[in-house]
């Protein structure tokens, strides 16, 4: 890494507080324009996965763009990272999803500081968590892999697709389901929900961890006519 | 190939099961959140875009990311697959698919097993199946003989634009059209209605590659000013 | 070019019936399904975006990827294209985009030969065509002087704004004009009002060739740090 | 700059122009044709990300498409543009987005010259204005930083985002904030309250102009995985 520690902490809250603000902002603006929650749900969704490919190209090169513990966690058991640094930047990203919360609440001139009332409870929400971390994991893995200049596209696609294909709308994501039990708006969840979130992602992650590790141990590189750029 | 069969079946079988979790799954929260069909489309149609260009991006270089019987039976008419693995591409492709719809309806809590009641037959249907399905191999085609890079781009688009334009919201794939016969929800096909989808889709296949042989068959190389990065 | 004459028409008429079947078969699927002009709207816009990156990928490197009397106009203007040839052209693309209507009808069960009574005339439509094209002519020629590989983006993003933008949401093209002529759907046109629109486009077109002529006619290459990937 | 000043403020005024009148154009078709103000926005940000991409594109290697006097004046701090062109080019900015407002307004056959009377005040709209031109500076530093080929896009990307997470759908631009004062329709603002905007975008963008400072800057080359293209 070209950019010392300090640096790449604070690129994992201010990406990880710029994510949360676009998923609860868009989520107060969206709720409050329409009657048609797939209309909300689309006014969610595209600056989601558009704020995304943005965050990921410019804090990539700096922090590797993490913004998720469960990702951390991830590169930590794959060793590319180590423990400390792994634990700090868990840390930003935590504070950084909240302070993405309370800009966004500042911004739409609500109250700053709220706790959600929203349930997200049930099987059928923690396997919609698992699966949706599970297949996050795997797009970066996989995308690192390949194409590594993809990994923005990919990931904002993703969580794109994501948000409509899982029941939870896909929060996969640690620190984002924590900030967003800071808001009693379109995008909360009930702070008691929170733990059978993460639960479920960190179980997404880790079979998908498994997953890669089995299917990309090839003996050779690709030939597939598909180029790899990242292997270049 | 520089992955053995084993892996190329695992990437073909996982690779749908998402694209089809993505299709029914993403049928099942917009039809749910809207009473607007179009908006319901809309939300089906992006999901379906965008996962498309995340699934053939990570499984191509090992499998060649066809997810598609029809796909498969075009590079075994020319050869670049052989008929035993071309087989077995297919069966990965159907389980797949099969189990990718299970996993939708458990994430939404619904009956896992179930057989829709869609009408979706008749000659319009038919026409439109066949369309989508000579655009779809058409572009694959096209798209690895002169930029093969953006294939799963040019797959994504693709699709997007065949889900308003046919009639038919564009199958455009056995495995897929089988897969979605065991869901009851909005993207469903009644399972006697499946047989003349795969007539048409495969009949659109073939006379795609008709004409891709001949179209595509040039004395030299490409002097466009559109880079051909494919040929590089 | 390393492709001849036939096959260059032939992409050129395939090209455009299946960009013309995209606007006519959206805009019945989106009108259909939507009671919001809006949405239909929506569910025109992007289907054709979508599929002008896809086509003009794929046929760039046999025709040009015209699909556009007015674009062949301008190419012949500039010398890049043979009088007789750029004739050939224009009657590939009318052949072409009569034939996408046809399709796009059989497809909806609709009767497949239809004249359309949908009145768009008036001054404020024929700047909305006018500007329309001069922003089209203007984006790919100096897409193909700046950046030649992402002329399919660029053209497809233009055209998904200018739906908005442009209070005739945009045809910009005659052979299109005159295809959904013959279409009494949501995307036809009254057939004594495509002459007004074919003027206002070869106006905009001929507007543009000129200030492109001027504007990036420079003395030595761009050292602009945004990379020149068609001049490399 | 391998153009002329005449050239490049030509650019600046022309890309300018287009901007606005996709942003108003397209705010007032979406307007009228729906009764839903989400389906609105989204009608209006659609276009509006996908011209961003476009003209930066055609534009960048000219003048730099900066299109936005905040961005201006951060090049003019940073000592990338002599002063005297950077007033210049706030000037043509300025004038191209009020001519924007005006060919809008002459497509949709509305009175020509209009002013708003739209309410945009507040503290939570000032903050909303102060993080949305923050934002768009990180995106336009780092994206140089990083991968300045990808600026468009990214540009593109941010303001779809922006439009939704602030509660001012992002203006972002002095220029652009005059040009809508002038358009008493979904996009304008009452010309009392554009002073205030001003300020708040101004506000931001320094900020980020320190930020930036700050954190990009390391010792040596990023090695990150993520290829960084404007550094080959």
């Amino acid at each position: 890494m070209g950019f010392d520690l300090k640096r790449r902490l604070a690129a994992e809250a201010l990406g990880t507080a710029i994510l949360v603000a676009t998923v609860v902002g868009a989520g107060i603006m969206a709720d409050r324009l329409s009657d048609d929650a797939a209309v909300s749900l689309l006014g969610n969704t595209i600056p989601t996965g558009a704020i995304l490919v943005v965050l990921i190209t410019i804090f990539g090169p700096i922090s590797g763009a993490h913004f998720n513990p469960a990702v951390t966690m991830v590169f930590a058991a794959r060793r590319e990272i180590e423990p400390p640094a792994a634990a700090l930047y868990v840390l930003a990203q935590i504070a950084g999803g909240i302070a993405g919360t309370l800009i966004a609440h500042a911004m739409f001139a609500l109250p700053v500081l709220q706790l959600s009332e929203s349930v997200r409870t049930g099987t059928g929400q923690w396997i919609a968590e698992a699966v949706a971390t599970f297949g996050l994991v795997l797009t970066i893995l996989a995308g690192l892999r390949f194409r590594a200049d993809t990994i923005p596209w990919l990931v904002g696609l993703y969580i794109t697709a994501a948000y409509w294909f899982t029941a939870s709308t896909s929060f996969a994501n640690p620190a984002v389901a924590i900030a967003r039990a800071f808001s009693n708006t379109f995008s909360g969840i009930r702070p008691t929900d929170v733990p059978g979130f993460i639960i479920a992602e960190v179980s997404g992650a880790l079979v998908a961890t498994a997953v890669v590790g089995w299917m990309f141990a090839d003996r050779g590189t690709s030939t597939s006519p598909i180029t790899v750029r990242g292997a270049e």
